[in-house]
């Protein structure tokens, strides 16, 4: 399936003209990432039927829709790199960071609204609900970044409409073009949205307490770069006061001039971290996300077994 | 119709949080302008059907679409002003401007999405279709700006890119959501595309040639800023050699430092348009795109007396 849609991203076709508008969108789809969400959705279609290749189009979109967020939200960011290249407005310019990512957004649009696959207007209707909730997403963690009482429940809200509801829009995006009832469709989108806040935090967790062999980063890379995280909300919660929580901002927000003083700023982090008992409260939310997701996707009859493990191989969880 | 426009505008419910996303999108939409867009959806649609009020919700859709682009121009222009107000990155800063803009283009293509009015399908394909080509004449823009051997061809189907697409689709989508045939259809985009392609030239026209009071700008406006118009495009083509192109230029380029340079920098430019004949040359093309018009509009069989006065009021001509 993968393979499929590494040859569909590439076989794509853009324009030559006018020069600067569609090299840079070319460049952004071909510099690669896990495919995740067109393999949602080839997966949750071949759920119902097996001529999973007429989802393909609609499934390549999404990605591209993916990616015409990654390069406003980079731009926004002001972030140089992405799986180490540089980002469009670092390698051409911001302008054309804007006007190619307005592009790649009509382009999946476009892509979507012309299917003509199972029940394919509410494909397009629930594309861009998604898209707008995505952009609801970006305001809510711009707003938090200046907030600092942040709950918990507020922070889990931002994470599921930045990146969650793009993971349930997939799935069930799937099961409609694959003309699935509206109780499976719903039950997929659910699944994936619960997924996808699984996800999230356990990278959030990860970044602070996993092992670097299996995790395939360095380890307190967020804390280094002074990132809100799941830890950071939920360890600023449980602080006394307003000075407490000023403090620990200041330690977050200052910068780390030498190796030695990065590891002991992750290390002092870190030591906060575990004397609030965060690593417990985020395990907690993590194993109920993902029980959750376990107990929606149950209630579907056709096997999930493929769809499971796929979910399971992102969470690098065991079953 | 303007009064039920600017009724369906001031109607639309924008969700109140998050902070910061909605606002400047209420803003944009209530600084005004003339509402062509959606006026030329309204009265195309009104030749074949007079419930025209059945299209307001799509022709309100084109006016957000067209502040998008207006939003992301400014943006990419460093345009501090539009209409006597801030622009949305002046008031707010760049990336409200970038994730507000998102917004409206996903907005608009929503209610566009959900039409189920006339030839709804092809409405949204023809909207999604002109907003790509749209971006494809912001780009050509944005080249043009760095070369100095642009043609008048090149220049013209770049204006008809950025700004007379749009109003094709508005006279298009007017006649879709009417049920109109595609031979009658596909006249009204026709006509409407030679409309913008005259209005435009004769916005460049009037800049240096026109009665301000009529005009209702200041005389010259696009040459103090030295802007690239028909006007500039035209007369660089008609220039002896690169080294006349150079100095122009950079007449164009340098800054008037009090009024006296700056009446004395219009009249420069202006003289050089009249020896090069360039008034004569402008209206030949604006009377070429006019007359064009009316042969395509003459070949309806409705009555289009009411969309014709409308087109010659936006050109102050006289029938």
């Amino acid at each position: 399936m993968l393979e499929k849609i590494q040859a569909a991203i590439a076989a794509i076709p853009y324009p030559s003209r006018p020069e600067g508008l569609y090299e840079p969108i070319s460049y952004v789809m071909s510099m690669g990432g896990k495919r995740l969400r067109p393999t949602l959705v080839l997966l949750a279609y071949s759920l119902f039927r097996s001529d999973w290749e007429r989802a393909l189009p609609a499934a390549t979109a999404l990605e591209m829709y993916h990616n015409h967020t990654l390069l406003h939200d980079d731009l926004m960011d002001r972030a140089d790199m992405r799986r180490g290249m540089a980002t469009v407005h670092k390698k051409w310019d911001d302008n054309t960071a804007i006007l190619s990512g307005d592009t790649m957004l009509l382009m999946a649009a476009q892509t979507i609204a012309t299917q003509r696959v199972g029940r394919f207007n509410e494909v397009n209707a629930l594309f861009l609900q998604s898209a707008i909730e995505i952009c609801e997403g970006q305001q809510y963690d711009v707003n938090f970044e200046r907030r600092r009482d942040v709950t918990e429940e507020e922070y889990i809200e931002m994470i599921r409409l930045k990146t969650s509801v793009l993971l349930g829009c997939a799935a069930k995006m799937g099961a409609l073009l694959a003309d699935a009832s509206d109780a499976d469709s719903e039950v997929l989108y659910r699944f994936a949205e619960k997924i996808g806040l699984a996800f999230q935090l356990q990278d959030d967790y990860l970044d602070c307490f996993g092992d670097p062999k299996v995790f395939g980063k360095r380890i307190g890379g967020d804390i280094l770069c002074g990132k809100k995280t799941f830890m950071t909300v939920a360890a600023m919660q449980r602080m006394a006061d307003d000075e407490e929580r000023g403090a620990f901002l200041d330690m977050l927000d200052a910068s780390a001039e030498s190796e030695e003083e990065e590891e002991a700023k992750i290390a002092r982090v870190i030591g906060i971290y575990r004397r609030l008992d965060i690593p417990a409260v985020a395990d907690r939310r993590i194993q109920g996300f993902y029980d959750e997701a376990k107990d929606i996707l149950s209630t579907l009859t056709a096997d999930t077994g493929v769809l499971w493990d796929y979910a399971m191989s992102l969470l690098k969880r065991k079953v």
